[in-house]
């Protein structure tokens, strides 16, 4: 059976280890490409134009939305974020399963260009849990935390929009546990119309 | 997180292997219940009944109808076939995903009465390899196989209905496939909305 590429589009609290997620998936299992955005925010320290971001000015930034050349953007602390539609539509004709992290507005956005997009939701097992991470970064102050914990309550309004909620309780667990719902995911009816067509057709003959 | 059980009907051409795979899976995985129908068609040799089919009269039958004891029943060559609605609902009471053999009109009053439940139709690899599997059981005419396949023809009309095909080429990788696909329908928002709605009143209260 042919193998089409899924676009993930892959959400959730700040602190439920999404990036940390993401990445083990991709160096663990085959078949699967990280979605690199385009921003117009400067570079951190330890950031790699083209692995953490694709860091633009802000006119070449415009120039790719006026050419239609992002799936979503949106602006955050005056920066652009967006998703370049380029990379995502050449895996996925690859059969590359393309994971794409992006908060709840940009993934309402993407499913709607991309019907067919998995919406995935990435949840701490517990609010302890979320408070416990968020601390342990180190580098946040209260109010930051505190902004965030805020935020995370914004976004959970948007859970039910999702396809599957992840509980990233213990790491490699998860990764298996995401791994496991995109393999199911291949086996709707929807995205093996082809095969099934061409089991019709041969039923047909006999 | 509160696991709760979910019904899962299975259909598929007749000669796809439903009945192995289900049994590989219960005797394999923990957390499962095998639903037995209940019919008015006599025993088979080596059918024991409770455990192929509970085995009764047709008036026991049509007391079991008239009391709303079954969730869907139909006729078939004179014989009645149903599934009663007790055990189905202790054994999800429970937590155990319970699995239904039946066949696709069975299958949507299933999903009429329980919206939750998960459809899932077994597929061979190929069309060659269901006519194999329908030769090798060696007991049928060809004017049996040909019948079948006719029927085969009919039921793949409906593959739609269903939430995901399984292919059984491999039966090990099958089974497999069908336990990961049944664990990735444990995490959907629908299925876990206590936990969400916890989870948002904790969000709250910060």
């Amino acid at each position: 059976m042919q193998k089409k590429g899924i676009l993930i589009v892959v959400s959730g609290f700040s602190g439920a280890g999404k990036g940390t997620l993401m990445k083990k998936l991709v160096s663990e299992y085959e078949g699967y490409a990280l979605s690199v955005s385009m921003t117009t925010r400067k570079p951190r320290e330890n950031e790699i134009d083209g692995r953490e971001y694709y860091f633009v000015s802000r006119e070449k930034f415009e120039e790719v939305i006026a050419s239609q050349g992002l799936i979503e953007y949106a602006t955050y602390v005056e920066n652009y974020y967006g998703t370049p539609v380029e990379y995502v539509e050449e895996e996925l004709k690859a059969g590359k399963d393309v994971l794409l992290e992006i908060e709840i507005q940009g993934a309402l956005k993407v499913k709607e260009k991309f019907p067919s997009a998995l919406l995935l939701f990435v949840m701490p097992p517990n609010i302890d849990e979320l408070k416990n991470r968020l601390k342990q970064r180190g580098t946040e102050s209260d109010e930051i935390i505190n902004k965030r914990l805020k935020r995370a309550g914004e976004e959970a309004a948007g859970i039910e929009a999702y396809d599957y909620i992840v509980i990233n309780d213990d790491l490699n667990e998860c990764v298996k546990s995401l791994h496991q719902i995109i393999a199911a995911a291949h086996l709707t009816p929807g995205r093996n119309a082809l095969f099934i067509e061409e089991f019709r057709k041969e039923l047909k003959q006999n």
